[in-house]
C-alpha cells in the first residue's frame, strides 16, 4: 500500500454500468475504495463487491455505517473525523464496534484514516458536526495524525470541491510516517498532477460518474508522472 | 522507559517537607511524575521542580493544564481522556497545544497517556466529564490506545481508590505495544504487588502524604517481586 498512488472510489448508492466499471477496474488503479455518505445499503455494498470482485484491482470499504459491513473486502477503512465537533466520530462509533466485534477483528485488514474535511458543504461534513479548520489547525491534525496517533493515512477531503494546493504541501512537510491521501474534486489530467505532486495517493471519485474518460486519464497522469 | 516499574506522583498543590522529599526521591523509584488536577500553579509546579533536581531521579511533568508549563523536565507526560464524553479532553486541548507550540515541540520529549479516569467520584473524572465503562468499554479502549492509536501508554486511573486486580490482568492481556501504568489506592506493599504482577508500571501517589513508610517499601516491594 506504501507504493499505491491513485484510487477510484465509488459510491454504492450511485449507479454505475457494467462497462464503466470494467473501464475502472481495469485502468491500472492501484486500488478501489467503496464507500460514500448517503443512502448507504447493504444491498448496495454487495451488489458493488461482487461486480468489483470481477477484476483482481484491490478492493476496499471505506466503512460509513455499522448497517452496511460485510466480509469479502481486501481491506476495511475506517474514517475518524478529526475536526468533527464531536468524539463520536472521531472515536466513539468506532470504540463501541470494537467493543461489539473485537473477537473478530483480523487487525492487519483494518486501517484507521484520520479524516479532515474540508468542505463545509459536503454531506460528510454536515453529517459529522465538523468545523472547517483554519490552516494551522489542519497542520496541527496533521501533526496529531503523524506523531501522536501514529495513523497509517492522514486524509484531506474536499469532497466534491477542488482543494488547495499550498496547504496540501504544507501538510505533506509535516508528515513523517502517515500516508497523505487526497481526495475532492478532481476532474481533469492538470489537478491530478498537482494535487499528486505533494499527496502521496489521490483519490478520484464523482468524476467517473460525470466523465469517465476523464477520469480515467487520471491514472496515467498520476503514474507517468 | 521500557524497563520501569514504579513511579512516585507528587502534587504540586500538596506540601511536602525536604526531609520526604529526599526519600522519595532516593528511594529508588524508577520517576518521578509532578502532576494533580486542583490548585495547580506554575510556582508550585516550578518549586516541586527546583527541589527535585537536586536529585538524579528522572523527573516527569504530567501535563493539566496550559498555565502551568515550564522547561526543565526530563519528559512532558500529555493525558487524552479517552473515556470523557467530550473530544475536547480526549483531543481538542492537545490539538490547540500543539497548534500554538508546534515549531518548539521537541517530539522526543513528549509522550501521549491513553488515560483511562475509573472512579466516577475522583475530581480528575468529575473535572473531565467522564462516564463510567464497563469491562468491555475498558478493554475496547485499550484495544484502541494500543492498535488504532498505538499511544506509548495506556493508563488506568483508579485516582484515590484501589482497583480492580481482574481487569487490569485482562486490559494487560489486550496490550501487545502499550506499556499498561495503573494508578490509584495503592497503600501497602501487597496492594504494590498485587497490582505490578499485571501493569508494567505502578504509580504511587497519596501514600506518600499519609504514611511516607508504608509509601517508600513499594518500590522495593515491586523491584524484588
Amino acid at each position: 500500500m506504501n507504493a499505491w498512488q491513485h484510487i477510484f472510489k465509488l459510491d454504492p448508492a450511485k449507479e454505475i454500468s457494467d462497462e464503466h466499471l470494467e473501464m475502472v477496474c481495469e485502468s491500472g488503479t492501484d486500488a478501489i475504495i467503496v464507500g460514500g455518505t448517503d443512502n448507504i445499503t447493504l444491498d448496495g455494498v454487495l451488489d458493488l463487491l461482487s461486480r468489483i470482485r470481477r477484476y483482481t484491482v484491490p478492493c476496499i470499504l471505506e466503512i460509513s455505517s455499522m448497517d452496511a459491513i460485510t466480509p469479502g473486502f481486501d481491506y476495511y477503512y475506517i474514517p475518524m473525523v478529526l475536526n468533527s465537533k464531536e468524539k463520536k466520530w472521531m472515536m466513539d462509533i468506532q470504540h463501541q464496534a470494537i467493543k461489539e466485534f473485537v473477537d473478530m477483528l483480523e487487525y492487519s485488514e483494518l486501517l484507521f484514516e484520520g479524516y479532515c474535511i474540508l468542505n463545509k458543504d459536503a454531506k460528510a461534513f454536515i453529517h459529522t458536526n465538523s468545523y472547517l479548520p483554519d490552516e494551522d489547525d489542519v497542520i496541527a491534525y496533521a501533526y496529531m495524525a503523524d506523531k501522536v496517533f501514529h495513523l497509517p493515512v492522514f486524509y484531506m477531503e474536499y469532497s466534491g470541491t477542488y482543494g488547495d494546493p499550498v496547504l496540501v504541501e504544507k501538510v505533506k512537510a509535516q508528515l513523517e510516517h502517515s500516508l497523505l491521501f487526497y481526495g475532492g474534486g478532481i476532474e481533469t489530467v492538470q489537478q491530478a498532477r498537482e494535487m499528486k505532486e505533494h499527496a502521496d495517493v489521490i483519490i478520484v471519485g464523482n468524476r467517473i460518474y460525470t466523465d469517465i474518460k476523464q477520469a480515467l486519464k487520471t491514472v496515467k497522469a498520476v503514474k507517468d508522472s
